[in-house]
């Protein structure tokens, strides 16, 4: 076997997105439509505003009528109409004459100028301005927000919240995105048994399942478990080719350390995939093989929950997010401070989840560690990892590390 | 009317808190509980693990046959079995008796004490330990993890990814949780139009609900979207009543400031609703309502997009998850550094929107002028809103301020 091992995780990352194809598109309802990634440019199909409007409850006039306007020879409008907001004006501007206008109503032709309420003379009949106003005084332009034909979001983009509600402006009742992965988890591992079953000496529950399965819905996922699997490398190759099947993604946990009982390779072998590495430069999630069967990637993590989830979060999610269409595949990198110490030198490049805490304008991770509630506990909140070089010495609190913002 | 009037945020939920209710509960499948809120709190049915266990890949033995062992005088043990994880022992282990035995198998019986095979000599059928061990070395007691009658987590807790994993390990294939609440949105103001239609003169579509809808589904709510509703006080009552029929809470857009089209206050006085107050002090978003009809909480929000979106994050969000059962209401509150200035005086309390940036171990918060894209584009990303007290100069890049995080 010539393929490699041992890689860093920016190399493993690389040679899986190598030979990813981006998942199929599709077209969404807007209001269904959050969180997803657009398949597409959007181009704006028109003006936003599609009309002049006034950014304030006021009146509009013609602003040449005011020239010589002064507290002493104010310049008197007659007021010909009302403009709520949705109103589209019936009468033109002409001299001598003013509209009330509200916020975010149209301008009546003629009119270029507008004043707000507060500081207008008036009687209800007509205005009275007391100095000169320059042409296109508080009036919102056709196209301020966007003009039609520009570039509004590019292919690759998640829709925030916020992008949706631009979209819906524009008129957007349906939007081109990229179709959600489906994923399949395959857990591997005779002393395994179901949540639903009754423990029984030896046996444990597949629960870190659940917490991968959770952490890649929120990355936007369809997540499918398959049922649990023994050490067997026939019914480990059954079972990934049955995945093969619909999934465009397959995890699998268990069997990739180098013990009597680690069947994964063995059953990749025997399925004839295309194993492109084997191990990775950090702790904990060494124990991890990266292959492609029938066209699809299929990433098997290590059967101890902790390197299970912290290689998902490394490798598993930046290739997820790449066969999602995203452009920003790779997490956000940035430096903390450590809140704690870390007793351990690093022979390996190690990396903690933690949970990002801002205290007093400063980034701290903190870590929680591992006692009672087992191994899963310390993910609680888990939003960021941090990342102490092979060879580098413990930590003390205070301590600046680089860090993986999650999510 | 003798309704309060220009409460504070802080005033204003507290107003609202004092008459919710949370909604129903219901039992749901484990694999569709991640973001549920428990509903009750969670005691360990059993103790985790329920077996003594090898954390290690070793041999198990019985300590006080190590008494007098050292490099002379090395003790000789037989391998009278094989235990890998997920496999019961059959033998118990008598004096002069090992075991091979897997991370994460368990002891058998005798057996008090496992060394790791890297530092023990051994040919296959024996094995010779050179030193003492102690009673329980290398041994994970039962119910390390999780003890049997502990509370493992309590009633208005969110189910997290790694809960998730947590509670499937203690055999939880279905949880109690609070049902998700039905959240109605009702758009008012005759200048909006349904995002499939075409834009006349004067109109806008009804966009900014979608990014309101997007954040509130966010936060575990099912939000629905009722049609557009004209500035019109029989129509927004009629929209209002029919929305309270299903919804656990209802938002409204629009009418709820003083003006001529100010329909809200109206429309709630002829439903005979509990108005409890009127604006907010705080800008934007100071146009505000907060009512109960036949027992709902009616947030009536500014049409403003802006305006709307900071109360419905301050104060709509905490009614929410106060509504969802959560324990944990309010937006978690932190000090951060302003990327960049803010020129105006405060004369309000005033919100501005942003994104969170950890840059060099400090935390910033990066506001998005409004330029281009419309209002909608500053709550890009927006994870954090900052907080300018009533009077308070403007801001320089570097000013500590208090900020509010969100989700």
């Amino acid at each position: 076997m010539n393929m490699k091992q041992h890689v860093t995780v920016e190399e493993g990352v690389t040679e899986i997105f190598s030979k990813l194809k981006e998942v199929g598109t599709e077209l969404v309802a807007a209001e269904e439509a959050a969180g997803r990634i657009l398949s597409r440019d959007i181009i704006s199909p028109e003006n936003i505003p599609p009309f002049r409007r006034s950014p304030l409850d006021g009146y509009a006039f013609r602003a040449e009528d005011t020239l010589n306007a002064s507290e002493e020879t104010p310049v008197v409008f007659e007021i010909i109409e009302e403009i709520p907001a949705g109103k589209a004006p019936e009468h033109r501007v002409g001299p001598g004459q003013a509209v009330k206008i509200l916020t975010g109503a149209p301008l009546p032709e003629g009119a270029d100028a507008v004043e707000k309420f507060e500081v207008v003379e008036t009687d209800g009949k007509i205005i009275k301005l007391v100095h000169p106003y320059e042409h296109n005084c508080n009036v919102v332009p056709i196209g301020e927000d966007i003009c039609e034909g520009a570039l509004v979001l590019k292919k690759g983009t998640v829709i925030s919240p916020a992008y949706l509600g631009i979209l819906a402006g524009l008129g957007f009742s349906k939007l081109p995105v990229f179709k959600k992965p489906v994923v399949h988890l395959i857990s591997t591992g005779s002393e395994l048994v179901g949540i639903n079953e009754k423990l029984t000496i030896g046996k444990i529950r597949n629960s870190s399942i659940y917490t991968i399965k959770a952490f890649l819905e929120q990355e936007g996922a369809v997540v499918k478990m398959s049922p649990v699997v023994d050490d067997d490398m026939l019914e480990i190759a059954t079972a990934i080719d049955d995945a093969s099947e619909e999934a465009d993604l397959i995890f699998t946990t268990g069997g990739v350390s180098v013990g009597d009982y680690d069947m994964l390779m063995r059953s990749m072998d025997y399925l004839k995939a295309d194993m492109l590495f084997w191990k990775l430069q950090m702790k904990p999630g060494s124990a991890f093989l990266a292959s492609y069967y029938k066209g699809k990637p299929v990433i098997s993590l290590s059967g101890n929950p902790a390197s299970a989830i912290i290689s998902m979060f490394l490798v598993g999610i930046p290739v997820l997010r790449k066969l999602s269409g995203r452009t920003d595949c790779m997490l956000e990198k940035c430096q903390v401070k450590m809140e704690s110490g870390f007793s351990k030198k690093n022979f390996t490049t190690r990396y903690l989840p933690g949970k990002l805490i801002v205290k007093d304008c400063e980034a701290y991770i903190r870590i929680t560690e591992s006692q009672g509630n087992g191994i899963l506990h310390p993910l609680h909140g888990c939003n960021i990892l941090a990342e102490l070089p092979k060879g580098s010495p413990a930590k003390n609190p205070g301590d600046t590390v680089t860090a993986y913002l999650l999510g």
